[in-house]
């Protein structure tokens, strides 16, 4: 059975189609520049890679342009074949507990919640229409970002407002790339021998970043809160600050508070700190040549990871592993390498050369905690859920 | 030698006058409503206390008002019998690493820095100005909350924002209630025999709230930040939130940026959650008669505070003694109950009938991290940095 993972924005459209439950990857590729004259197809299967250059007026276009395509290169024979296809959707609310399959009223629903992730929703809204006009047949369905944290309890996603600002306007922590929490911390559980009680702290360290506290197998705390602003510094955006600066510096610099919450998301982070790069890759050639701001910028983060990884530990009374992944916790040894020197009151202790080597497994053998690198599929996740919801449908 | 405390707000001056080196309270007292026609005025001596209330229209009348009680009741013979008076400043910014005599251009940088503490500085500086008027030959001091926390590393006092942010306007981290955490640090030590590298968490819990983590004396990071909003959830303060939420709820609610940050400062934390009321004893009687929220206010704090007393564990490699201090941390057995439950990865264990009783020390012997309770005293800190200050001038 082909089940086909999509993760839109505003101007892009990224897929993956895998054949399940095997989870092989049969074809992925992408459109972007969506609505320029000199947008982008790219298609790639069995080694091949397919390229052009052409006008997509809309999401629409796009998605013909992928299921098209599909059938040209011959991976389908025609469309009947796609049994169902599964969206990615950053904010689920409190609305979205579970994923769910598509109807018109879900489609409400999540337009509903976009004031919460202006832009995210309204994009992803308007992908999914244009794949149920590409694909009436099959069923849609919907995997949120938040409904891994959705099991935090009160303590940890209520902040300290009033009141009436949860009840009625939705102000808590809901948490962001879930479907990549979920996943690595279920890989790490598994290579833990889905031990009993298992702690385990997922660091998603990409161009936005969060950290996941999952007490067997079931988030229970999380960086990223109302938005993807709180938190860890990240490539652009500051993580969470005094709330007090945004009006002082708002007045210092005559700038209306929309502009300052534009800069904390896309002037801050690594990029506000080195004055160089919101690129890690570029930030640690920086380093590299004894830019002092761009150490500075990975030692801030690597601190409020340190810090986070703390709180974790206190709040589900131990650790037995920190999964780093994404594209920097991935990718980047020297961030692992700051962060876990900061962990030494947790007894962990990295082996150098695994983790130059990017091994599985980093930490040394007398470590308490052990240290994994793993990469994230949140499109797997996604097939994932849409299998078990077309299954229990059906 | 006798040497006078003074800690002043926009319409109260509180004082407190020491016997020094002994330190031994000679009187104390205040004066509020300034600039009202029932302004009060209180002294208490030798376990007298008088009281009047009489219009008083500005500080220095103030000032006049307790130097001649002072005469009236005959604990000085005259005002040549005050050695100094040290005044308490919240905000030092990074002018001031050091506490230090008044001059005229101490006091136009105490002003220079009003904008980043506009509530206190400017009261602060009136009051100076009217004691100097009243008692013209003596030194006087001031001594910063900030002080204290100015020892920390970069790590820990900056935000990922744009870095001139930092450079030309001071956005950082300076913490408060300095005095506070470097009285009960410094005690903390001594109850632990003043051991090499010691490592202190002190949890200020008042009407305003902050934790420090103490190494070996030296304050190296500390929960309030650029100004007292940042940090754990307070009586009606927020402590840290999603910044984004600034902006989406002044929309929501149609609220200007200074309107929302009043509310952040006023009518949050306890209040906000519980809805009834920011005083702790109040929230404790409304707990008793089974509201929820106001639980649910007193659990959020407790988690934030465990929170940043795992960050610390983990920054500091270690921590020999978590000590509560101030209005709530020294008077409320379930605040301090609350926190110590969340601390079994730690090994905090204490001892419900001492923590009750508020004994000194509330830890059980196998606790892996001794637990005090002491009453701050910030006075003290002011005389005795005055007592130094007028030494090293002499």
């Amino acid at each position: 059975m082909k089940i086909m993972s999509v993760n839109s924005g505003s101007s892009s459209i990224k897929f993956k189609l895998f054949e399940m439950p095997s989870e092989k990857v049969i074809a992925s590729g992408q459109v972007d520049k969506i609505g320029f004259e000199d947008a982008g197809f790219e298609i790639e299967f069995n080694g091949k890679e397919f390229e052009k250059t052409l006008p997509i007026k809309s999401h629409t276009l796009g998605a013909q342009l992928i299921i098209n395509g599909l059938i040209e290169h011959k991976i389908v024979k025609d469309m009947k074949e796609i049994a169902a296809v599964g969206h990615r959707i950053v904010q689920g609310g409190e609305v979205f507990k579970e994923h769910t399959i598509v109807d018109d009223k879900v489609l409400q629903q999540i337009l509903d919640l976009a004031d919460m992730a202006p832009l995210h929703n309204k994009a992803h809204v308007i992908s999914i229409k244009a794949f149920r006009e590409v694909l009436p047949n099959v069923p849609h369905t919907v995997v949120f970002d938040t409904v891994f944290h959705s099991t935090m309890k009160e303590d940890a996603f209520m902040y300290a407002v009033p009141y009436f600002w949860y009840t009625d306007h939705g102000i808590r922590k809901y948490g962001f790339h879930g479907t990549s929490h979920k996943y690595v911390s279920e890989l790490t559980n598994k290579i833990l021998g889905n031990k009993k009680d298992s702690k385990v702290i997922v660091c998603h360290i990409g161009n936005g970043a969060s950290i996941s506290a999952v007490r067997n197998g079931v988030c229970v705390d999380t960086s990223m809160g109302f938005t993807p602003l709180d938190g860890i510094p990240m490539g652009t955006r500051t993580g969470a600050i005094d709330p007090a600066i945004l009006n002082y510096i708002g007045e210092k610099l005559n700038l209306s508070s929309a502009e300052v919450y534009e800069i904390l998301n896309k002037k801050s982070g690594y990029l506000g700190i080195s004055g160089v790069t919101s690129d890690a890759r570029e930030l640690e050639q920086s380093i590299a040549e004894g830019n002092k701001r761009s150490k500075l910028a990975f030692d801030l983060q690597a601190k409020r990871i340190a810090d986070y990884i703390g709180s974790y530990y206190v709040y589900m009374e131990g650790v037995d592993a920190i999964t780093f992944t994404a594209g920097i916790g991935a990718n980047s040894p020297r961030l692992r390498k700051l962060v876990c020197d900061r962990l030494k009151a947790l007894g962990v202790k990295i082996d150098d050369k695994l983790n130059e080597a990017k091994a599985q497994e980093i930490s040394t053998k007398d470590s308490k905690v052990r240290v994994f690198v793993i990469n994230t599929n949140e499109e797997v996740v996604i097939a994932r859920e849409t299998l078990k919801l077309i299954k229990r449908k059906a």
